[in-house]
């Protein structure tokens, strides 16, 4: 619904670190589609710079390509280039210190979100039909929401994460954007190595009303147009449900989940890239900066309650959701942020926690999760989110096309 | 059942790297147990080999702990130091070129198994009450059953990875070895974050015959009484099952399995250590250099269909095993080798692809496995193996822990 038409060049876009002309090297499914390649993952004989240029200068070329991009170039894609990142993809804003901040056409004084910005920013501008991301704490749902372009984040595991830079490998996956549906779905299909039918009956759509509740009024008045043509579809049963349903004893809402998801993904952080920061002493962004000193200072203590907490909370929707049920949220917590208005500490101001707190329900729940662009906020795009059961990536893909046909 | 009493010290084990003596940050569940740490994981302050001493020397020391020794240090647990692996976790046999190969207290004549050797090693001399160690393609099962210990493989996902050296991401996973099984079942429930109680009825126990097929005539043979014993033990119902009732279609047994293993392990390997290997030229033991040849060399094309037979095995196994259900393998197709005897090209011979047909269903099924030491041919520990359905790693250990009972 944004950007039909290019207007930004892959100059003026900023999306790219690095153009390229990568020819598939067998036919298949996506003969004729062009991607980008978030440049966290390894693409063979480039620099992978993870979005920070000391990265890239301690670092050799790769060997070969990260698992991901074989299965598209080997299933007729060709890739144009590699894209900007977060630094290290630690950020939900698309505002690099070092790369600049890629283009969001559908709101050019908005963040594009992060951290697959120039992936988002790539196929927003329409100059790739699709690109790899990855998502951790919502790295390809929030640019694909903010951008207004479909994101997939896959059940966590089931897409190959080989030759791709680690940030937190407990919530690390390798998803997708592109700006029609037929050809996420066709993506996905590839990436997961099965057969996305579209003939899968829906059971109940749960309306978490937590998340709406955390959200913007903005928000939820402009998706309540989609809710209302979802209601009225026949599509599923619809049902309002709130996080009390799911685990009765919860008296912290989507805040235990928030403070887990924290607790756990800065912890591993540090494991998987501290080394590196002390040794080197890279120069990094401010934001990237504070971010890398939360991660050293997180309290490890905290590490088995929150273990088992993630647990318990894994558990409790994995009995609560059905094999074809949903679950309804915002994609976002908030329309994308205007450019350099975000705070240096993450942990305070008013967007990173509730968007991390929608965020986490995927993360800690193992959910797969698809954002569709239903809507906008004066202009500035929005996307609705449904989340199906763990292992379920195929019953979503096929139901979201179901729901996303209704119309916007 | 063996080494009962310590007969190498440390250093006679041939089983450490480096000795620490890192003690608990909290008391816990494992209060007054001694761990040994496989030296592909970070320790904060220590180098990380992986085997390799050029892996050592380019790269910094750790800045803090991998997450999964966080979470024993915080529950009561000391550490005493880092075990020898296979070079860069790469081998299931133990004989690393550069550190030596750990002594097998159960057969000093033989293989400790790898790539958790010295981990094996460590816990079988009585050095330690558990060891860490990660399993790709059977590095915790075979060395466990190879040195007459109990080892875990869980889940792929459920426990962290974090500060821990990818090898193939999609099948990488921390595990555990144990003298004992309440040692390994307590480790086990806090690296889980679940409570593991001892209560779970046991459904099918599916004596895989394929698996049985593929062994050793004297492995089957040693296996027999335990068999016998389980059959008599009312501890579920024992049935006599092959591939081929849970894919009517397989025409083609493990071997499909095994050579779907090897494609994306291969693939995933490259990605992961290729930029490394080419940049760096570290010298690498004749063996580690032949097989990183093979990653090398392997045909990319594949990775494609190996993806799609990899979720249809899944998808099939899933449908076939019900939640309380169990498959029943020898951990091994054959005793550990003689040291010195196996041959450069692990594809040839007739040790390496029977070994990894067997470990291939716990990859491919994303299933977890234990491994009890239950006997031995000529003097030599052999393993049998338990593998539960996806995520039910909680009943696995329950299981076990009946079967274990009944004795050996």
């Amino acid at each position: 619904m944004f950007a039909q038409q290019p207007k930004y060049d892959a100059e003026g876009s900023g999306a790219f670190i690095q153009l390229a002309e990568i020819q598939p090297i067998h036919d298949g499914l996506l003969n004729g589609l062009r991607f980008a390649v978030k440049d966290l993952m390894d693409v063979a004989g480039y620099k992978t710079s993870c979005g920070n240029p000391t990265w890239r200068d301690t670092h050799p070329a790769a060997a070969g390509n990260a698992v991901c991009v074989d299965q598209l170039l080997h299933s007729g894609a060709a890739c144009i280039g590699k894209t900007v990142t977060d630094e290290l993809a630690f950020g939900l804003d698309g505002e690099n210190y070092f790369y600049g901040t890629p283009v969001n056409p559908g709101a050019p004084d908005r963040v594009p979100g992060g951290s697959s910005s120039g992936s988002a920013s790539a196929v927003a501008c329409g100059l790739a039909d699709f690109a790899l991301g990855t998502d951790t704490g919502g790295s390809v749902r929030i640019p694909a929401a903010n951008c207004g372009i479909y994101g997939f984040r896959p059940t966590h595991g089931v897409i190959s994460v080989a030759g791709v830079n680690p940030l937190a490998p407990t919530f690390d996956t390798v998803g997708v954007l592109a700006g029609t549906l037929p050809v996420l779905v066709k993506v996905a299909s590839v990436l997961l190595g099965r057969w996305i039918d579209d003939e899968k009956e829906v059971g109940t759509i749960h309306i978490l009303s937590d998340a709406f509740a955390l959200s913007d009024d903005d928000v939820v008045l402009a998706l309540d147009e989609s809710l209302t043509r979802l209601k009225s579809s026949g599509v599923g049963t619809i049902k309002q449900t709130s996080l009390h349903d799911v685990d009765t004893s919860c008296t912290t809402g989507l805040k235990g989940w928030y403070e887990t998801y924290l607790v756990l993904q800065w912890t591993e952080i540090w494991s998987c890239l501290g080394s590196w920061i002390l040794d080197v002493k890279p120069p990094l962004g401010p934001r990237t900066m504070r971010n890398f000193e939360l991660t050293r200072n997180v309290d490890r203590s905290l590490v088995p309650g929150a273990v088992c907490r993630r647990e318990t909370y894994f558990e409790l929707v994995k009995e609560f959701l059905g094999p074809n049920d949903l679950i309804c949220i915002p994609t976002s917590a908030a329309p994308a942020p205007a450019k350099g208005t975000l705070t240096l500490d993450r942990t305070t101001g008013n967007y990173y926690p509730r968007v991390l707190s929608l965020t986490s329900i995927a993360g800690i729940g193992r959910l797969p999760q698809v954002t569709l662009p239903v809507a906008d906020v004066g202009g500035i795009p929005v996307g609705i989110s449904f989340l199906a059961a763990h292992g379920r990536d195929e019953f979503l893909l096929s139901a979201v096309q179901r729901i996303d046909s209704l119309g916007s």
